[in-house]
């Protein structure tokens, strides 16, 4: 196998969404290719810089800016609406950001909330994707206490539960099961949401690659999708996550308008030669 | 209650000991005075920097740098064997470090190995401390399945137990049990030690106010001194923890030589008025 090139020291930034971590390198103008190994030791929270998802802002030709996400495992993902906002507000103003789960805008709100176009949902069977055929507004399957989610993708599969007691499942045990369940041939995050009026729903969410996390902002559309599709909310909900507050909107020209607060934990510099093993 | 000045900027260096991992800041010629608070949210791992130890390098006048040493919940300890070992290395030569717990020297051996004089172990009940007198070579008390420790006082306390089975113990639940424990007036850090062979123990350490962690170089220290102390070993001995192995020496002298490995994950810059709340 071809030796790879040095990757020299690089500069990043260490942003957040509610919680939700990144590790953003801007490779615009000074490409950077990551593999799977780096990826996973730059992740560590311990011995690496560590987050949720590392990110790459490059080049696109489609749009101002393509946004490469990395989970932990060293796996890239399709979309990530928290690193989104987060993006948006280093581009500084209204944008294009193109994803492996397609193309998005969005628009800062000054440096510390931004609004994200998530696009449509999608609610095929093969969208989601699942392993065959089924109702995906309620699928007839069941594990444990979590029975019948809505199957919906907005740039990455979600299996989106409604509970009526958000602590009565074991997420831990119950997350990784459903994530790698056969049904789902492209793995699955997993959304357990507690519906408390027509504006508002509480969510946890278990995320494909990197488990229980404080705010999946792709998992609080998904979640508001399905609670839209189900008529048990308005078409305007905010989605109370454990890292805070997401606002969705699911416009009636049928794309999803994220809202929330993004912050820079700080900034820095890594020699990421150290980390090619 | 009187305002806080603005902290600023500041640059600091994110460093490890076998994955027992540090944020230092060097103040030894800008001041640096951070509160419970900052202290707390800048060791987040989400919303902040992260790491188990928040370490600030002082100016001394007993030694070549005052290492002044946080945990994560914010309260200060008095000593930190692995910070001891990236601290001399920053230093860069052989050197004298002040803290809480007492003086130090250290030798770096590279940019990646030091060796820290960690001086001489106690093992006075009062010097532990304990609540009360008590044999500390075998105490006669018991947590479950965790019985006789022997204490030892490092630089801060610890109850070392010495098992024939390292997973038979729950230190997620018998740890902060063990660590608030009345008969602790300072509370302790426990250690869990299979003796392998006369040279050779395997450590698992609840560290107080931090919880199990990769590498405690204290709990190696105080292990060691106690397995010696018992005759269980040879006075030179290498601890082998989840992050890695250290060789502890007790010299004929009675100082306790600690040697292993550090490394630099990153450096940063952060904006610390935005910790100060």
């Amino acid at each position: 196998m071809a030796k790879l090139p040095p990757l020299g020291r690089r500069p990043f930034l260490k942003m957040h969404g509610l919680g939700n971590d990144f590790v953003i390198f801007d490779a615009r103008t000074q490409s950077l290719r990551l593999n799977y190994d780096v990826v996973r030791r730059v992740s560590n929270r311990l011995t690496g810089i560590g987050c949720d998802q590392l990110i790459v802002m490059e080049p696109s030709n489609r749009a101002d800016v393509f946004m490469r996400i990395y989970n932990q495992d060293g796996g890239e993902v399709g979309a990530c609406g928290n690193a989104s906002r987060c993006v948006a507000t280093l581009v500084g103003h209204a944008c294009t950001i193109e994803t492996r789960g397609g193309l998005l805008s969005a628009t800062p709100d000054g440096a510390s909330s931004a609004t994200v176009d998530m696009g449509a949902p999608r609610f095929g069977w093969d969208e989601i994707p699942l392993a065959y055929p089924m109702d995906t507004l309620a699928m007839p399957v069941a594990w444990e206490g979590l029975a019948n989610p809505a199957g919906v993708n907005v740039g990455n599969p979600h299996a989106v539960f409604f509970v009526s007691d958000l602590a009565a499942n074991d997420l831990h045990t119950l997350g990784p099961k459903i994530e790698h369940d056969p049904l789902f041939p492209e793995r699955v995050n997993v959304d357990v949401a507690l519906v408390q009026d027509r504006q508002t729903i509480l969510l946890r969410v278990w995320e494909r690659g990197a488990g229980l996390t404080l705010a999946c902002g792709t998992g609080a559309c998904a979640t508001a999708a399905a609670a839209i599709r189900r008529g048990l909310t308005d078409r305007r909900v905010t989605v109370h996550l454990p890292g805070g507050p997401l606002t969705i909107e699911w416009t009636t020209d049928n794309r999803l308008l994220m809202t929330g607060g993004v912050a820079t934990a700080f900034t820095g510099e890594v020699d990421l030669d150290a980390y090619a093993g």
